[in-house]
């Protein structure tokens, strides 16, 4: 029987995870609050891309199990799960072709670029859809409350080579 | 901590489910293996619509918890969550903005009509994206067994009046 309010986010709200793909992948988001999230690519095809309010759909649909979805400006489609319970992550990335053919056009910091990426996206070729269906783990988990703009506010790049281990707690 | 092995599909497959979106959409499922379903779409923009053998991605992220991720020939991506724990349904649909102005040119069975649904993915527009993204209500569930082809195997429209309460439990 269900123990928990599928609409109730606030175990996830304000969290901030680092998690690596088993493909390898190093990625890292900021739950900013129930409909934004910001995002931060170490590593995989498109290392050094970021991105602040991201607007997504988020629920709870097992006990202190959250998905996350969203479609970006370049047309790729996201859906993750975050199993905060048994610290499991799992995401399906369903990226464009033009994408997969060229992932260096996305890296960038988004959020100055937008019209260029929807140019990217509408310009294509959008298919056929590259599906990435993937299982993480959690590498770093921290609190940090609701949106804050000081968690995810450079490129990977410019991070001390002590991350995630130099942050604190919250 | 983790009570289940991720890769274990067996609860999930063979389960036949019929579920009505929030939004009032109608849909059925058949999980035919590990790897590939077949649904039917009762009502909503596109019902109607049925569909064998779509290749998918299946995970377990949580106890008795499924992910199952596809895109399809028109160019909808599509995650849903399966909690049979709770009873809890949830779906994620990026359609392509095409569907959307003309949902009717994807409501046939698909898989006699291929090539003319990727001429229509190909022939866009792709974007925006509409995302629908809501929980549904299990109405109905049985286990069938894997790879049968007699569960899914008419439109909607042919269905008995009674469905889904003329069917066994098996």
């Amino acid at each position: 029987m269900q123990n928990f309010d599928k609409h109730n986010l606030s175990e996830l709200v304000g969290k901030h995870l680092v998690y690596t793909y088993d493909n390898g992948w190093n990625y890292e988001i900021y739950v900013k609050n129930s409909t934004t999230m910001d995002y931060r690519i170490h590593s995989g095809i498109v290392g050094n891309r970021w991105v602040k309010d991201q607007q997504v759909y988020i629920v709870q649909v097992a006990k202190a199990v959250f998905k996350i979805s969203w479609t970006e400006p370049t047309g790729t489609d996201v859906s993750l799960i975050i199993n905060l319970e048994d610290k499991i992550f799992h995401g399906t990335i369903f990226f464009p072709r033009w994408v997969i053919n060229n992932p260096e056009k996305t890296v960038c910091f988004q959020n100055d670029h937008i019209a260029q990426m929807q140019a990217y996206r509408d310009a294509g070729p959008a298919y056929p859809t590259e599906v990435i269906d993937e299982f993480a783990t959690i590498t770093f988990i921290r609190d940090c409350g609701e949106n804050r703009e000081d968690i995810i506010n450079c490129p990977a790049s410019e991070l001390p080579a002590d991350f995630p281990q130099n942050l604190s707690a919250n």
